[in-house]
């Protein structure tokens, strides 16, 4: 049986970007897990792991750390239903993987950290105020967020132009089904979602809103079925 | 015999980063081709393809503009050693192909702009200042360069941490070989590999730069040999 250790909000949401990775990766597979909520101030669950960061399995003999790394043991693991039918589409999955952590989650993070405090569980909000405001400089995350969305909505809007030009000539990123590179932006779309109020990252008539709804389905609707904290 | 419209600058130089996708991707196919240079101000030599862009090719009975569907062309037409192996391989070059065109030339075009007047042809000086002035809101290039080469460089080699995580896996970003999305990249760095002065967009440590030496040595130091603006 595998156990994912993932980042847990008040009120059992799972906003993490690198922990939807790993459960639509299960999902993909068709493996079941045991699931593991850490929240922010409950690192030593992973201590084992050498980590200090989720996601995190233990699968059996094998103890797996960071996202993309765990997408390569389940590969390897579990080789039906592949993640990365072959190396061009592997290679496709990393570059999707080095953009978002990137491109993306630069733009995401400051729109998003105003919402922090109030969704994290009640215990972990003095650590988000102390680890996010030594980040950004100060602690006044409101003003942060609500400056950063000003010109950010647009700048991720404008981010996602590769994305637009995969999906103008196939429905997935990576190709007519959907696989780990997909996974990968649903992930960092899922984040937001799941606890930023009044975000709406992308337009009705944008191309990746369609792949979104798609994406929203999958799995006997997983990713729309998921917690979030946003009435 | 197919005859390609190429973008020339003064002294033979050919900078244009869409043209060198297309010189390099006919290189890669073994296929020989017909030169047309054509100057900012000589429009009217792609008038036939309804483009105002280079490159554009005249192959046969096909007029083929934009490089992207100049590639697809010699793809469909010359099906040997392929640029992209398979449906994958071309997502991840439709990718690649997005992301250059919106992150990288953002970036890189404010880093060059100042060196173009006096590096275009004479006859097209005119032409360059009052376009990309109108872009940029002033002539003064000269400021504009200076200012965005302070953090522009940085940036830039941030802004190539996709390429890196793909490149700490496989020697080129298509895999143990170069293909198109390898030419995409490559053609970015000739921009102003060609005719920017004291500008040095990688760092000799950077995986990159090792794998950029690899790309000058193609088809027998094809883009190393490419006449330059800079002494």
């Amino acid at each position: 049986m595998i156990t994912l250790y993932d980042l847990v909000f008040d009120n059992d949401v799972r906003p993490s970007p690198f922990c939807w990775r790993t459960k639509l990766a299960l999902k993909h597979k068709g493996l079941v897990w045991r699931d593991e909520p850490m929240g922010f101030t409950e690192k030593d669950k992973i201590a084992f792991a050498q980590s200090q960061t989720v996601p995190v399995i233990h699968d059996g003999t094998h103890v797996v750390k960071d996202s993309w790394a765990i997408a390569l043991h389940l590969e390897k693991a579990y080789p039906g239903k592949p993640l990365f039918p072959d190396d061009p589409a592997k290679a496709h999955a990393r570059f999707v993987n080095g953009w978002a952590d990137t491109s993306l989650h630069i733009l995401i993070f400051p729109m998003v950290v105003g919402d922090m405090p109030q969704t994290v569980r009640p215990q972990d909000r003095d650590y988000i105020i102390e680890s996010r405001g030594k980040r950004l400089g100060t602690t006044d995350f409101a003003t942060v967020q609500k400056n950063a969305r000003e010109k950010g909505v647009v700048a991720f809007r404008q981010a996602l132009e590769p994305v637009r030009r995969v999906m103008k000539e196939q429905p997935f990123l990576s190709g007519t089904a959907p696989a780990y590179a997909d996974y990968i932006l649903f992930g960092s779309l899922l984040w937001p979602r799941s606890f930023a109020r009044d975000l709406e990252l992308l337009d009705k008539e944008d191309i990746v809103w369609a792949w979104r709804e798609r994406m929203l389905d999958l799995f006997d609707g997983f990713g729309r079925k998921a917690k979030t904290a946003v009435a």
